[in-house]
């Protein structure tokens, strides 16, 4: 097998801040999972990363991750050992060893967390996700596109509770793990999708973690060069500047656990004299600009300080923030009429149809 | 094996009365366990009965009930196929073929469902429980008092969804299941609480079923015989009348998925001129005559007409109805500490020691 290359404890400061860029808003602090990736590494030595095509088919490949609120995330840390306890008892259920491990979503805090069973297990870790950045629900993956299910699913909690369990679809997964998830505090940690080599090969989002690590590393040497962040990330990502401005006022509520609101934002140069309002559901799923929608949910919007080019998240936001918005195309599987369906507007209740991302 | 008597259709009628009368105002609709039973009887035959002393000591006993919300299970039928499920789930999960299938409580619903498992596979059933009575959470067993686990616990719903629970305490059983029945559409089949014959020996409420049937038998007995079934329950159960009045006033609330409240009956003939307050959360529990405490959980109160000796649920107390509230002392093992700080006043959030029911 051919690594592509390691990870060290170093190499995690950059994977998390890619991560934070392609977590457009959302997908938990990258900060937590950075920690506990860096102690794994530390225990462990270094995490290996593998194409997805260094698979055999007959593999067995197995995403973990960490379920709830990010807020919660933030404060009340994992105990430790529930991902490895998530992992190995998914393991003992599929009867067979696992041969990789992969990410669920490249975005947010979840970039970093499989980097803490690769390292304990010696195990490749996938260069790929199922996401290509963060959506906050557990069937919003491009492994449903292809029929892989959830389940059997695995989810312990910081005080030793697991559950497994075994649905009907994706969708009754999310249901059922989030209501557990809740009880448990608002954070699990979860090993499941698993899938064949075969089957990753067509469904996994390829090279996101590479990706987030060259974000990282971008950012570090145009901080260093004093170059232009903004610039220098729109090049990498093929992303366009939909606006420079000023947080003016931000509406948020919490609904059905779910950090919702709208941001809007006073135009500073280019932009002087508009207005940018910023819809958010954890990520921020659309931008408009003087009326007129420039981006949508599953495209990626993602908010960066203007002089550092570091990611904000959407509850980080404030008032007075100098900020640019960006966007650029998401992967082609989620621009499919199933990719609309699952991650779009109108599933997170917007009146509104997905609008591909074309040149401003 | 000594099969002490067999149950066939006709036997459940009286069964899930006596269901109803151990069910203390609250364990779920005896009816509709009663027609999945029967059911399953028609299909598969007659259930066997067994004293708990029948078993060997290493023999694998596995309780099945229904889990819920008693308004919920009385509108959303089971799919039939759910509890059987859970079963042989469980029976799969513990590497070995299960003995026999015990009541989780005798009190309502809950006294009717393992017919359905015990007539569907030909297990023997033990005759007993763990309650002696209805409660409304899965940690309240005396089970729990003799370290038994309730996981690892098997939960499917009607859609062909499953959960395989492993906790550390019954009580975060009992949440992380109750959080999965409401996401499930409010009830749910399960298999729980697997323990070894000399466990059952020592842990089980002996005689409940027997005792359930010999309730029905003497109300349908007195009924034909035009005698008082008042006396003869009060005869058959040791049980003394509190009062006997009519509903004047009673307030209902949901809190916390329980059906909380109060009722005000007014004395007739020996306790004309007096009050009764009678405290519910599913189940009665706490009486009150002229602001005196006659009775507390987790001894039994159970209110019945005062002509027919049917038992009434708290779900279905009316104004103006003529009732007769008895009451009777629960199993020895409810009077211990471990058993009160289980289902004693105070977890209840009451804020009153239990007193043990005496002579009024």
């Amino acid at each position: 097998m051919k690594i592509m290359r390691t990870f060290d404890v170093e190499d995690m400061e950059d994977v998390a801040i890619g991560g934070a860029v392609l977590g457009t808003g959302g997908g938990g602090d990258p900060y937590i999972g950075k920690l506990m990736a860096q102690q794994a590494i530390r225990a462990h030595g270094p995490v290996k990363l593998i194409d997805v095509d260094e698979l055999d088919d007959d593999a067995l490949v197995v995403p973990v991750c960490m379920m709830g609120a990010p807020t919660v995330m933030a404060e009340k840390l994992p105990e430790g050992g529930e991902l490895m306890r998530a992992f190995e008892a998914l393991q003992k259920l599929m009867g067979r060893k696992v041969d990789a491990v992969i990410c669920i979503e490249a975005g947010g805090l979840n970039s970093t967390t499989p980097f803490v069973v690769a390292a304990a297990t010696g195990l490749p870790l996938v260069d790929g996700d199922g996401m290509g950045r963060a959506f906050p629900e557990m069937q919003m993956v491009t492994f449903t596109m292809f029929g892989v299910s959830a389940t059997p699913m695995v989810l312990c909690d910081d005080k030793g509770n697991s559950l497994v369990l075994d649905t009907v679809s994706n969708l009754w997964t999310e249901r059922l793990a989030r209501a557990a998830t809740v009880e448990m505090g608002g954070s699990a940690l979860l090993a499941c999708y698993p899938m064949s080599g075969k089957i990753a090969k067509q469904a996994v989002v390829r090279g996101t973690l590479s990706l987030c690590a060259q974000i990282g590393e971008t950012l570090r040497d145009t901080r260093a060069k004093h170059e232009d962040p903004v610039k220098a990330l729109c090049d990498l990502l093929g992303a366009q500047v939909l606006f420079h401005g000023r947080v003016a006022d931000i509406e948020r509520r919490t609904v059905g656990g779910f950090a919702r609101g709208r941001a809007v934002m006073t135009g500073l140069e280019d932009h002087k004299g508009q207005v940018m309002h910023l819809d958010f559901q954890n990520e921020f799923l659309i931008a408009e600009r003087d009326g007129k929608v420039l981006a949508t949910t599953p495209d990626l919007i993602t908010v960066i300080e203007a002089d550092s080019g570091a990611p904000v998240t959407a509850d980080s936001l404030r008032y007075g923030q100098r900020l640019v918005t960006i966007a650029f195309a998401c992967h082609p599987l989620w621009r499919t009429k199933e990719g609309i369906d699952l991650a779009g507007p109108r599933y997170f209740k917007y009146d509104r149809d997905y609008q591909p991302l074309t040149t401003v």
